[in-house]
């Protein structure tokens, strides 16, 4: 396939989460204990729905993040399995939420919550999520991360709806963009990774450094994403291919093809994601027009540059196992596309 | 209208809500500040959408609830307005949610933020106003009062969780009703009542009292709010009355009509509320059985139950003006059917 192969040419780094999964695997053992001891209820719908989310093979990046962050500072305690649970579920309450908002069908190439139990119980068990992470956060007692976290839950909220705001308009920007994705994805990435040095009572410095890791990685992350909604398969991916497109969303790659292209296939964008004609005829079009422009590439391109500012934000910390694992990782979040 | 004769006869009590009003007047403009500015962003949709339902003339009253309890133990600093502001956001973004899993087209005689805005920026409006509560309180710095509202947050979410679980069935019992609306409504009344003998130091019976005085409060005040919802018009109470009915909630003006019916008068129910046949002229026979049964006034007499138990949280405390007017709050709430 065109879209995919054009990707492939710019492969030019090879990065893996696996040194990030071996360094927490003790840890992460202890935080799918918690997820599934604090996701249990005496009211039955909230577990079923919860593990079917918890339970549907999602790498759990952020809590491994939280988890390396504080033991690269020296950690000890417990805090940070607490404070990695949290992380990973006020994650979980945001994908149940945004499936209802973007009314989707699939995630991970499973039907989601809201198909099975209903836009209801997606809403009201994400809220249910949300406070039992709050509740693990006061457990730690630190309100250095909670002030973190909570800032980070505000700030995806305002990112959702100003993507919401921003839906189906083709005037978006590159900077409005971006503007959604710092919000609405990378804040999460951030707190996940400034939590660790909080609960290690490192310096300013190292939370600044974490803090910057985070926020770039989680803009690379999902600018990836974003190719990748127009560049894989459902089966690869765990995702349909073309969401993106079918839910009229405004992503980077949508934003440059239509910038760079004529005045007749801007008509064709506006018909397509404005108006809903958006069948998959359309979807070939549309990823046609990508290569086309290289916008595909150029959005990696993208991911790369912020990817680049996460290294360099790590870069005066001292060599550590932890160190070498999240740098990976960065490469790991890249090279998903090939 | 017979209904609400009959619930006339019973009026034996008058409170007012006024004086807590006059008591925390001067704190209540510090909150509604508050709200404004917390509630802000430059993603317009948010204040629009939070400014909708917090102008829509709601009482205020657990923000109330919250700056009386704080100032009745000496408090003399500002968290009980962040608190006070903290709980209001909370029942704000509940009510956002409520109204997207109930589809609900009024409140308080007014179209909800949903018909609006439509259900996607009311999820997260609600969202991102938990979001600024949490941050609020994290503000305040008090741990224990961060860990009593952070676990009403889970509670209400079980039980509206719940709430969603027995809807539309008709053999629920009053006991596994009481405990939907306990954690439903009660939860964050008792919440709002314990974080000020919390912020004030007070001691640990006091809290106790506090949190009695409020859980109870909460359940008199929901019981009366399910009596009124077959009692009233929509212009008495900035509600439809009949919305429970039409929404198949199972509360218990039914479970009283239903258990105390005849087999027949059972299957009536049954096709009202499981199977929607839920016309007006369904809404009159269900509020004639209702009369018939006295189930409207054993509803208030519930209330009345709880509301003597909330009174005797208070009796051990010296007598206050604060005190004097949380006594008076568990009258109006029960005389508000008048």
């Amino acid at each position: 396939m065109g879209v995919v192969v054009s990707l492939d040419e710019k492969k030019n780094t090879t990065g893996s989460v696996q040194p990030l999964v071996d360094l927490t695997k003790a840890d992460m053992g202890r935080v799918n204990e918690l997820i599934l001891s604090k996701a249990g209820s005496d009211v039955e719908m909230i577990p079923e729905v919860a593990n079917h989310l918890i339970s549907s093979g999602g790498k759990r990046l952020r809590p491994m993040i939280t988890l390396a962050a504080a033991r690269m500072f020296g950690y000890q305690g417990d805090g940070h399995v607490k404070l990695a649970t949290s992380v990973e579920f006020m994650h979980t309450a945001t994908l149940l939420h945004d499936d209802v908002v973007d009314e989707s069908d699939l995630r991970r190439g499973k039907s989601t919550a809201r198909m099975i139990w209903g836009n209801q119980a997606s809403v009201l068990v994400g809220d249910f999520l949300l406070g039992q992470a709050f509740k693990m956060m006061v457990d730690v007692g630190s309100l250095d991360a909670l002030d973190v976290l909570a800032t980070s839950a505000s700030i995806i909220a305002e990112g959702e709806v100003m993507q919401l705001a921003a839906a189906k308009n083709l005037e978006t920007t590159e900077d409005e963009y971006l503007a959604v994705i710092k919000a609405k994805t990378a804040a999460l990435f951030s707190a996940a990774a400034e939590v660790g040095p909080i609960i290690a009572a490192a310096s300013r410095t190292d939370r600044q450094a974490l803090r910057s890791y985070g926020l770039n990685l989680g803009l690379a992350f999902q600018l990836v994403d974003d190719a990748l909604d127009y560049g894989g398969n459902a089966k690869d991916l765990g995702k349909n291919t073309g969401d993106d497109f079918r839910e009229g969303k405004i992503t980077l790659p949508v934003v440059l093809t239509y910038r760079r292209g004529t005045s007749e296939e801007r008509h064709f964008w506006k018909e397509a994601l404005e108006n809903g004609a958006n069948d998959d005829k359309g979807l070939e079009k549309a990823k046609g027009l990508m290569t086309l422009y290289g916008a595909l590439n150029d959005t990696i391109q993208r991911a790369r540059h912020f990817g680049g500012i996460a290294r360099d934000a790590l870069a005066p910390l001292d060599r550590s196992p932890e160190k070498d694992a999240l740098l990976e990782v960065i490469d790991f979040c890249i090279s998903r596309v090939n």
